[in-house]
């Protein structure tokens, strides 16, 4: 399942002067894909507010290999490289669809907290959700 | 004091692949001179807040004159155009500070509301803010 | 054919502390829809670029009906309202797929012009894009 | 001379529906800070495009301490942590204003290409901004 990728085209008020796609509008499709994902196994951000989970960022990273340019469809594939009791890190791969090129890798690091900014216990209180997780763990992006 | 631009400088990441600034920035530049202005009166957005008052925006249009680009020194001009008890206009005037050409005028409308999202009656139980409002209301930009 | 919308569902980084759509946002997804109706009509604006062809915005302005809030469905019709030799006024209706609402209407105007931003000829030297534009032309967003 | 902060006062468009600073926007804040930082040494970006010089991305990591919100004033401190001759990295210290707490730390890693997008001959072709740039590199924000 974690092998459909998000699909994002490049949108022209992403672009900047060089012609090229602005490097900050990766952080925000890394999100994009992210809440795809959660919404893919079942546990979208809406329905994890609604429990009382909050996944702030902690660190994101983003490294450039290929520049992309207005109107191109990205493939942006994500896996859950690292879940534990109170942190998670999300991997992401994005493909050029057109020349099936990496354009980009990068990850996310997060925390669970409750409504209160509060560690949870999420194996005794979340538990299917913490089960959820560790099931999609994966050490590549197949 | 209304005569006081608020000053811009346009940011690589505001700029397109045509290599001028996006139009879309220029709303944004309209809300941070809105929220200078508000401070200027005395009336920030964060006292608004704490006050219980909402200026959410009902209407916004933009004409643009000339492009502007990346680096480039904006001064905002802000007027407050309309005011009454439910609802005001700001207007906007954007100047390059290099050249002095108008570079883009706009306005904004907005109603006030309580924290509920229900109208309030401003100029009884708001009077020192519907007073300074009301002083304020200007057909110029001098 | 100008009937099928272009879908637009809200990214958590066009939420603004209001919990709602920051209002800048509908200015960038009335891009979108404009660069999928190009798409649609068989010009799209990579195509125009080819041709020598700039439409850069004139005039933009929007009108907020509805909040719109994170992951929501929007559904954003699109018409060519006006089209003369050297200028064309596109309008948008944003409806809330999952209530039927419209949460925001607005319309933008271009100019059309060559690569040195001069006027063009364009009924006779684009007239392929011209007779496509002058048959797009509608009153509705039927 | 490097330890001047940029300054970057969060903006409401900023922000997000859980009240504090989208993620993404430290990414633009140290392109901000970045800009202004060469700016500072005598070479800004613009001078360095009309001598026909580059600054790419190659990679962007961030880390977020505290968040932080709406009208806050953020200090943001800039060194040049490497200097190599064909590429150089940034790094970023990002402190509250009000409360003197670091909120975000992060860096960038940039190449230095000509307007072919091919590696320069810095030392040699560019010699000036070569040793301006050896003699930034410090391990410290002092």
């Amino acid at each position: 399942m974690s092998s459909t990728p998000y699909i994002h085209r490049v949108h022209y008020y992403e672009t900047d002067k060089m012609g090229i796609t602005h490097h900050s509008n990766y952080i925000r499709w890394m999100e994009e894909a992210r809440v795809d994902y959660l919404k893919r196994i079942n546990f979208p951000l809406t329905r994890l507010e609604e429990m009382g989970l909050l996944c702030p960022v902690l660190d994101v990273d983003c490294s450039y290999k290929k520049v992309t340019r207005f109107d191109e469809e990205i493939k942006i594939y994500v896996r859950l490289a690292e879940f534990g009791p109170v942190r998670f890190t999300i991997a992401y791969r994005m493909i050029n669809a057109a020349t099936g090129e990496v354009v980009c890798t990068g990850s996310s690091r997060h925390c669970i907290l409750d409504r209160d900014y509060h560690p949870v216990r999420l194996k005794r209180d979340y538990t299917e959700f913490y089960e959820m997780m560790m099931g999609q763990v994966s050490e590549s992006f197949l």
